[in-house]
């Protein structure tokens, strides 16, 4: 399945059906009142539901795990385990077993199995998607180490880097992703529960992106910086996604084919610091306007970046040390990742600014030919590196998908 | 203003209509598909915007200030402020001033002014709501002392309270919900950078619900323990609704006038001992099914409790201490509050536990006619305080709404 389209099903349960058919029905109303507001809902009169945000599934089994392409949904977390003392290969094989099976329940919509929490009951599965990760300190608590990657070699160490060990890595990683919170929370307890004595909980993380729907067509995601983000994302459609993205059937080792890696970066936004500078000044760190994403020298947000564009005082447009420039995948021999992040809000920290930021996910085939070399460079000059902070990080091996009757890394565990 | 529903407001600005001509378009297409399942997107194919999420829209204007009927956003941040040393009635005033200048336009999906982040451009309003309340120190502070409500006075102390004074109380007190994070979160940021000099931040909470469109037709929301919560609700609808919860044209302070009292609670669920408890057990505790909420003695979920009914051996069927017994209105004189809660989860505690639950908001014309007597009743004998805590607490004069030119408090700060 090159086509990473065919990794979405087509859904027809009765109370799935029953959303696509009041879709179907107001979406008829609407358009009938010619494109007039709407009202928003009261307690007691709840809009129709309009939408297939409970409907939409991904499949558990395809050349790729899901959550890689998936549309971004609303509501992430991503959760980090360590295997429990005394833990090994049995143990690991019972736990990705367990794992797969309440995944793809779930993200099927169905119950987890006995003792489901209920909280995902009434709602469709809302693009849930989980996909599961290995770390380097994996393959030697299970007597795999023969068989572990070269890609995940600890990453260089970058000068920004302000690292928090508890938080960072793990032997195994699963990122959960859903359009509606508490299907997400559901399926976060039910593979927390999963873990059992087998492993413990290392890190846990809450994100979220915008709602589908907020926006009134598909946008390019923005962060809390306000700035449009994720516009030079590789496209699937494009000829080389693939390659860049996933590990070739012919790869090495055997049992990654169809698999990625995953870069994961707790990256906080210093945005009290960020928030007193002008809008002339925030466009010149990024290198692209605020409103529209579009370069500073001029176009639309796809508009290709002139670099070399000089103002009327001599001067770069698009100045030396501007996100844009520094990231951008002609900057850096081609460097391609696919960024899938979510946003991150967990309140105030303890010296009284926002604990928010990005929960940066980026996928590649190779982390040295994604993640690392645009990092290198942004880490020697990037203007915005003065406005975030790189606090936790991990890099994880993610199976190719599982097929029918097989488990997320049957082909590393059985190998 | 008495019909609670005339808050609404209907807008048709350019951009909110493309969201409403794309719901109308896509529900034609879905219709004539007859009810087939839907795709999901993938990340170069992204569904069309298919609803009206993004331009539904409440007036900052009315009676009744917007956030207490307004149906509950999937995300909302709760913010309390206290006044900063030396600020008074004076910085009070320009305060909410700049506060209702800023929730009138966010609420109509515009720019906050000069200096807006950016984070909500791109998204319609997604019925954002900015509620505004005064905590009973408000007043000294102000030299207000004499208008201050008895409806303020402390809340009585449960036994099964265990409060943290530092994420209770304050003297301001905001409440913000939309259906899109980003959109909450910009409101968010643009009330805190408002605050400026004269109020400093106290606390600030997080929170969820379920997405609109996630279930096939709306439902009563569930839990993060997986029941159902609400059923009892009062309906704006019920000829009674706005004597419970709003105070009257003729209440006293007179500058409460269409407000309302706002209870706030953090209950954490202790959700690792609760997941322990067999379905059946977790049913006796709650005394309705979780399936879809009916009472244990049968019917469906707006079915009434049979309180009496034995089972076959003897035994009450709900049992004594069972929740939805002991919180039955008719058990507690009829005392009703509107529940308009928010579910919340902050990751792991120190202790390894879910830091989740319920950021329970209450309203009412009288905190003694609606959440005391009941969490007395509670308190006394409630099966399932043996798997909640309740860790902060607020109570709130929540003025009516502003009438056009009026900024919030406006009848209190000018009296």
């Amino acid at each position: 399945m090159s086509d990473t389209g065919t990794n979405n099903i087509e859904i027809s349960r009765r109370r799935l059906l029953g959303t696509v058919g009041a879709a179907g029905a107001t979406g008829l109303v609407l358009g009938a009142a010619g494109g007039a507001g709407v009202r928003a809902a009261v307690a007691d009169e709840p809009a129709t539901a309009l939408t297939t945000v409970g409907s939409a599934a991904e499949s558990f089994h395809g050349d790729h795990q899901a959550g890689i392409t998936t549309a971004t949904q609303s509501r992430g977390h991503l959760i980090a385990f360590d295997l429990a003392h005394g833990a090994g290969l049995k143990e690991a094989v019972a736990l990705m077993r367990r794992w797969s099976a309440t995944a793809s329940r779930l993200m099927a919509g169905e119950p987890a199995g006995d003792g489901d929490t209920g909280v995902a009951l009434d709602a469709g599965p809302s693009l849930l998607t989980i996909t599961f990760g290995f770390g380097r300190t994996f393959f030697d608590r299970t007597g795999l180490a023969a068989q572990r990657p070269a890609e995940l070699d600890p990453l260089p160490a970058f000068s920004s880097d302000q690292l928090d060990p508890r938080r960072s890595n793990g032997d195994l990683w699963v990122q959960i992703g859903a359009n509606d919170a508490l299907v997400a929370f559901h399926a976060l307890r039910a593979i927390q529960k999963d873990a059992g004595e087998a492993a413990r909980v290392r890190w846990q993380m809450n994100g979220f992106n915008r709602s589908p729907g907020a926006t009134a067509q598909p946008m390019t995601a923005r962060n809390l910086m306000g700035q449009i983000d994720g516009t030079r994302n590789p496209k699937p459609s494009e000829p080389d996604f693939d390659r860049r993205i996933f590990v070739p059937a012919t790869g090495q080792p055997a049992w990654m084919a169809g698999g990625s890696y995953a870069v994961v970066r707790r990256i906080r936004m210093l945005l009290d610091d960020w928030e007193q500078l002008s809008l002339t000044q925030q466009e010149r760190v990024i290198g692209r306007r605020k409103s529209d994403g579009a370069p500073l020298t001029g176009g639309s947000e796809t508009t290709e970046l002139d670099l070399d564009r000089t103002g009327p005082d001599g001067k770069l447009i698009i100045p030396d040390n501007a996100h844009a420039r520094i990231s951008a995948p002609e900057q850096n021999g081609g460097a391609a990742m696919l960024r899938r992040p979510y946003s991150f809000h967990d309140g105030i920290a303890g010296d009284g600014t926002p604990d928010a930021g990005l929960l940066f996910i980026c996928w590649q085939a190779d982390p040295l030919k994604g993640f690392v070399p645009v990092q290198r460079k942004l880490d020697r000059g990037d203007a915005l590196s003065t406005f975030i902070r790189h606090e936790a990080s991990g890099l994880f091996a993610v199976p190719g998908g599982p097929r029918k009757g097989e488990y997320v890394g049957q082909r590393l565990l059985e190998s």
